[in-house]
């Protein structure tokens, strides 16, 4: 169900939602009775598929599950309890998430589900890197006036500040394609002691249990790490490429903002968004949205870094606890941002009458830079004033053109 | 429906949620067509009471309203829309919503909302309140270490402990009881030219329009005041008022975790929360999700002061979207914690013996200080060391009592 | 030395410098030895003035200080070591700090120079009241296009808008009113058992601790309380105002920055900053820098809450710690905002003719709100669209003055 | 001079003082002199040393400097005029600054400077490895008991403890070591339309001009890119970097602090701190402080990561302003931060009694897991209880090895 204040978040689907996590910690102990019976720990009909897993959870189970996570602080222990009930004393009863502590389900639940949500950002990213590079191409000619600090300063092209758009947009593109998801699968402490505990090897415990946790990762698609329970790495980058994301897209959005204000005209969303009572009003209204989003993702990010910072002992009483939202709430809304930035690029019409008027009527706000130069060196002022534009352009293009050709 | 990821959610139930929202929004409507009546400006016939507009929400509206609120940035246009498809072209269809604008409807809806969360944190405080004096009075005598830096400081009685507990809970609550709601009726841009327009009164128009407001906002209990649609005072000292209820409550529950730890042993909750995979395990669970809370708390605030600071013009771009989920948020949060504080000092163990013992065990690390006073005066150290011990317990006590007996 | 990187910073003066902190420690001392003695604890000799005590603080024991301050974690032991070297075996010496700890120290001093601190903030504010009341009641008709979601809405008039910005200041002022400034007195860990025990007093000695404490808040012109070493409600409000004042400034300065754009140009700063490279440029600085500040300071609130919350016993280890730069800092730059505001308010141009011009061009999208409500009442357009306007400004103007003449 | 409320501050010494910032502005106005000689642009004498800059600006200046600073926003107005004043008519004041703006001189001195700060804190986190291999392999079988949620939970070994330790080390440092710092040479809107206009050369002046910034850059040993003065991921990642680092010493600290406790008693700092009123107190005082770096660095890489997501048209009005005190105060911290942290591990004390002892007491609550495992698979539990520790311990020292053999 889509969050009614948070407009556009039907668009995250059903990424991160109370189900998708629930059915991803029925992934978690499927993948670890699996890796159980692999490593030869468990006997082989102690494996048991998600489908059954999931066959023991009803639909009106998941409100009992949430109000009864806060007797123990965490839902694994009312949904582990559940499952066992379902199971019996069967053989798939019996060795359900023996080895495993509550926090390896969620924490590894929480990565398979960010996973997924990060690969909708990078659809987007990509599908922005692809639109922002016709807008650098195509207007690498169409000028107007470059502004700081609000007011006219000298002349630019289009195509350059959709060049740095798409600047920011690839930065944030490597940063998410370089996050790795790690499964976590240390037991009680972050020892594997149960597991090696149920191998009955002795001596030789150790590297079975090392060996069982990778067998789940890759049953899982995560990546094979040792315990990570008080070391939050793998939360905080995951968070800071988000917060990344929203940045790119933010920039993005406060240029259209305001080129986009009636006495500039510059730029006009494809679809402009209506008004309650005002018929004839036409609102920027994704770029409002993803502005929005791009100032309620830092904060988020930080809370991730308090946690990661405040953590303490073999498991952290409150800041991991705190993760778990923050985190969701975070990449939910890259993904809606994501989309809208993907929708607002592609649509975006740019009026280049307007902004030649406009530099045309800034006068010498404009060209006062270029005469002082001319003084310097004393000879006449160039035809134009672009300096550097079409190489600032090319950069970004080549990089975008990597990116598309190599995946890199 | 509670959040799987913050257990104990479900203690807010219905406050803040999506339904109860769109219920204030629906309630707004109906407060406003009854102003207009009252005010002479709509026809008699044109009042709709909230149960006429409940009437034409069905169950499933949400979900679509949800949606299809990405299009103009809030929820308030498509309910409207389907409000006036399901009334028509009667006198209540024609009148329902004139003189508004969706920020109206969405800032007196949250205000509404966020006084009912208010309502059920002073309900909470007061328990607190009430249990924290008998903690503090009981326990007056109780000797046991002070510890500063984590490090054994001079001697103190428990009933100084929870007085310090109760000074932060008396602070909360003065600064809760302080809050008002105002209403938000301000049209388009905070002018009232629309309600003003219709009411067809020319140079006297103002005045009524104003007077509208007002009997709105006594219809839906709220506070009278001046648009303040680019002004988020109201929303902000809510925020403030929330994180000072977590921030007196982590203080609480940060003790309670020290000293519940196995070596130390001089409190434990009531009871203790389980482990998925350790059967002996009694984790201070309550305290850990206050603790989460109160470290989540402050970010939120942060986030609507951000939103406040980026005001701009006459509706604030972006900035005002993200006050509406970082308020409920927060305040749901509240909630929660509010009821989980109140349970834990509510059912506290206090181990006297275990204060006792480890205030001797202490040893020279606890006398140092009451040796070196007795040097610089020359006369034997007195037979306890615990100076203004019951004057400060006397303090907040009778501060509590005010509260209790006056409602101060 | 204002800080390179803080441009204004120099208009905070000496205040909260370390200079202005390690006086106001010099401060404490003093008036608690006063108390001392005036509680009939310390023979009369023991009282040392606040000139003795600097006599004994070179210029250049500044910086040794702040080095030795890291071995104890925090410079009142440095400093209580120098001047007890200084003092020798006098009376004087011996019964320097007796019955202090550091926090005592710290947090009075602190608490001292932040009184300074929003005492100038206040009398900025009162400026600002003068100035917008002039603005807005000067401007009540100069009428100009409201904008909400960047797009040109209804009409409105200048003088409103300069209201609803003297709405936000006056909130602000209300809230810095409301502060109070508290003593520390509570010893080692908040109980005054040492100052009892040095006053030899046996059963009576409490209340005597507690009258020490409150002739030394006396002296210091600070509020008498119970010790408060783990609730920093204090801290907390205070750092709430500075943010409430930051709010209401960036407030302006955004409208001013957008108002200001040179194909809007309604608004104008009394004087432009220039421009390292451009002879044309004027920007408006002194709105760039409120902006500054009203960004950077929620998140400095916030970590003042976050120590708030994560107080602990009875010193908290880090949290506290935190506290201090983060105060300073956030009280500096409020003070800085607050004189940038009052000079941008005071100087502000405001171009009626281009208001005037922007309205009349902005045709139907202005209209066609009020065309609509004429169609739901059918009768003609009324002259004008202002509604309420005048009503809404008279407010304003009405709680200022009560601020003016009763300086509520 | 150290701040004095942030004990510590003198380890980071000159680092992003004011007077080093002053000082890198000279390195940059020096180096692109050099470079408009090397591409030709400007005649061989326009070159100018840092020297010779650094004779022009006394001591006393960079408090007029920091003063002027106000009024156009920046310090690098006042500072070029007086560098120009100086320099007078010269081939060298006619061609300072040409071609730079503002934003190019602080952004590229700002890069130089954490630059420096990021270089002491490798150092730093290479000690730090190296002193964490050692505890970690020296104590990898001295037992003691895990802690989860504040309780006992199942037997581990402090090598292990210590090699999550370094886990989070090794993160930070991987993190640290992939940040770059370029150049940020683009002239007033990023365009180096001055350069290419100053070039003379019409048609191959882009080029030029891109060449100009890349040999600045070589100069000042940074990374040339295209201009990003709205694309501020630079300086993000550099924030980003500095919170991992923190957070990775914030676990670190907050286990000494909890196992130095005097009822635990298995770690202790080597040097404790001391205490203003009580000789016996030995505070963890390392650990308090750097406690307090963690807590205080989320906020600050939110703001920085908030100015980005603010960043607009060609410079950001007031974002921007808000990055550079941000980004120094964090820098500085965290070298501080990271100074401390060395000294923790290389002095920590580890107390295996004491870790024995616990163990011991804590009796079945760190047994029942393993019984409860037995009873699963039938057979005697093991000999000790501690999984796959040993191979968890070697998985962090392989990789602290190939960090410490390849700088990897």
């Amino acid at each position: 169900m889509p969050d009614l204040l948070w407009p556009g978040d039907h668009h995250a689907g059903d990424i991160l939602t109370d189900v998708a996590i629930l059915d991803a910690m029925l992934q978690v102990e499927s993948a670890w009775s699996a890796a159980l019976v692999k490593a030869g720990i468990a006997p082989t009909d102690a494996v048991v598929s998600v489908d059954t897993l999931r066959g023991l959870i009803a639909d009106g189970d998941i409100e009992g599950i949430a109000e009864e996570a806060e007797s123990g602080g965490n839902p694994v222990i009312p949904l582990v309890r559940r499952l066992r009930d379902g199971l019996g004393s069967s053989t798939v009863g019996t060795w359900l998430h023996r080895g495993l502590t509550s926090q390896d389900v969620i924490d590894t639940a929480l990565m398979l589900c960010i996973a997924v949500g990060f690969d909708a950002v990078r659809i987007e990213l990509d599908a922005q890197v692809g639109a922002l590079l016709h807008l650098a191409d195509d207007h690498r000619h169409t000028r107007l006036v470059a502004r700081t600090l609000t007011q006219h300063a000298v002349p630019m092209t289009f195509g350059l500040k959709a060049a740095q758009w798409l600047h920011g947009v690839l930065d944030a593109r490597g940063q998410v394609a370089g996050l790795t998801f790690p499964v976590q699968m240390g037991g009680a402490a972050g020892t594997s002691a149960a597991v090696a505990e149920l191998s009955g090897r002795g001596a030789d415990a150790g590297p079975i249990a090392v060996q069982t946790g990778a067998v789940a990762a890759d049953i899982l698609g995560l990546a094979p790490v040792a315990p990570w329970h008080s070391v939050r790495t793998a939360v905080t980058r995951s968070g800071d490429a988000a917060v990344g994301c929203t940045d790119a897209w933010g920039h993005i959005a406060n240029d259209v903002l305001v080129l986009s204000r009636p006495e500039i005209g510059e730029l006009s969303e494809g679809s402009g968004g209506s008004s309650s009572t005002m018929p004839h009003k036409a609102n920027p209204v994704l770029s409002v949205l993803i502005r929005r989003a791009a100032l309620s993702a830092p904060p988020l990010g930080s809370t991730l870094h308090l946690a990661a910072a405040d953590a303490i002992e073999e498991r952290t009483a409150g800041a991991w606890h705190v993760e778990w939202d923050a985190l969701r709430t975070l990449v939910r809304r890259t993904v809606v941002a994501a989309r809208q930035t993907s929708r607002l690029v592609a649509e975006l019409d740019v009026h280049g009458d307007r902004m030649q008027a406009n530099l045309a009527g800034a006068g010498a706000a404009v060209t006062s830079e270029q005469e002082s130069m001319s003084t310097v060196v004393g000879h006449a002022p160039g035809p134009e004033y672009l300096g550097a534009t079409q190489q600032y352009i090319d950069a970004q293009l080549a990089r975008a053109r990597r990116v598309i050709t190599e995946g890199a």
